[in-house]
Parts: C-alpha cells; structure tokens; sequence
C-alpha cells in the first residue's frame, strides 16, 4: 500500500478498524467496494492481503476479493483506496461468500497474485 | 506473534477483525482485557502493535494499551492471546484513552517498546 506524499512520518501506522470500512475505487472513479478485513501472518505480523467486500444488497450475498496488499494507494482526495482494477476484471477475479472462511494456503495465494498478474513472494 | 505448533502452514494468516475482540491473558490465566485494533504500517503493511483495550465498564473510560506485535502468543486452549505481563506493570504501562488517537511517532514508539524492555527496531 502506498501513501501520499502529504502524510509525514507521523501518520505512518493505520488502525485496522480504521481500514475496514474503508471504500475502494478505481483509478476512473468507480466505486468497486469496501475493505472488508486485512489477512495478516500470524508471526511475521505482515498485511498480505486487504480483503474487499463487493456485491449484495445490505452485505447480503456479497463476495470477498482478497486483493495483495501491495495493488492499494489510499488517496486523500478521494477518501479511500484505489486500485487500479475494471470492473470487468473483477467479474473472474478470486473470490469467496462473505460467510465462507477460504484457507490461505500457498496455492491460493499464487492463484490470487497470478490473476492479478504479480509474481507471488516468498513470505 | 508466535503460533502453537499445532497450527498449520495453511492458517498461516488471520483476518484483523477475527483479531479485535479477542481476550488477552497473563501465563497466570488472568483476563488482562481484549484486542481493539493492530497498527499497521500503511506501506510495508507491516502490523507493529496489537492494541489492548483494558478497563473501564461497557467500553466507557477504558484505555487502549499499544503492545509490540511479537509480545503476543495464541494459545489455543485459552482461545485468546498471552502476553508475559503482570497486572501491576499494566498500571504505568503507556496507553490512551479509546477515544484518542495519538500519533505513533518514533519517539512514542520508543517510549512503548523501553517500557516493556525491549529494543525499537529499525521498520
């Protein structure tokens, strides 16, 4: 996740349920969803992955879209993260029910990166 | 954050809002509050601090409690975190009130982690 330029060194750290909530744009504007959670590693302590909640009505029969932590900019102007994503890509991207609780296995995480064609890291 | 062993590579990540609410206990077994939030570094995404809300009654005057991210253990029979803290060190431990906010500069970083002895590390 990238940061604005204006945001000083102070306002490094950001609360987790500070993010939740948070809605997520596309570079043209278009609203996608909202950051539902964060996956963290439990020991390393490291945000892999910004989980967006996209779809439904009233949080019913929404759709979870882990996204790599690293496709998000927060944008000041906007007031939220944007990700340079269509609307169309996110129709195939990975996802999962909101009630389902998918393991983050090693396999999955390369299918997530691979679709967003980024190389998986080692973590 | 360490894991038991029993945990499996593939429940290698956890969801920040499975995080906030969990109990967080002394070895000793005692209730020392539970998790608000994690601060996370926006870039890195790396989670620095777990924050423990402690005190108070129904959340009304109850003080969040910024403890570095390693000092904290799952430990699945309690199903909540251990922390090698005595009540008595939680009275003069750094905290803010839960509507607060404060800046975690370096400074305020350090400030924490010489509190509980251990080193600021370079993020």
């Amino acid at each position: 996740m990238t940061d604005t330029l204006e945001t000083t060194e102070t306002h490094r750290l950001i609360a987790s349920d500070k993010v939740e909530g948070t809605a997520v744009y596309n570079p043209e504007g278009d609203r996608l969803g909202t950051i539902a959670n964060v996956m963290i590693d439990k020991i390393s302590g490291k945000s892999e992955y910004a989980v967006m909640e996209f779809g439904g009505l009233f949080g019913l029969g929404s759709d979870h879209y882990p996204l790599p932590w690293d496709m998000l900019t927060y944008d000041t102007d906007k007031g939220g993260y944007v990700v340079n994503l269509t609307k169309e890509q996110l129709t195939e991207a990975p996802r999962y029910a909101r009630e389902e609780s998918p393991e983050y296995t090693d396999d999955y995480g390369r299918t997530i990166y691979g679709y967003y064609g980024l190389s998986y890291p080692m973590f």
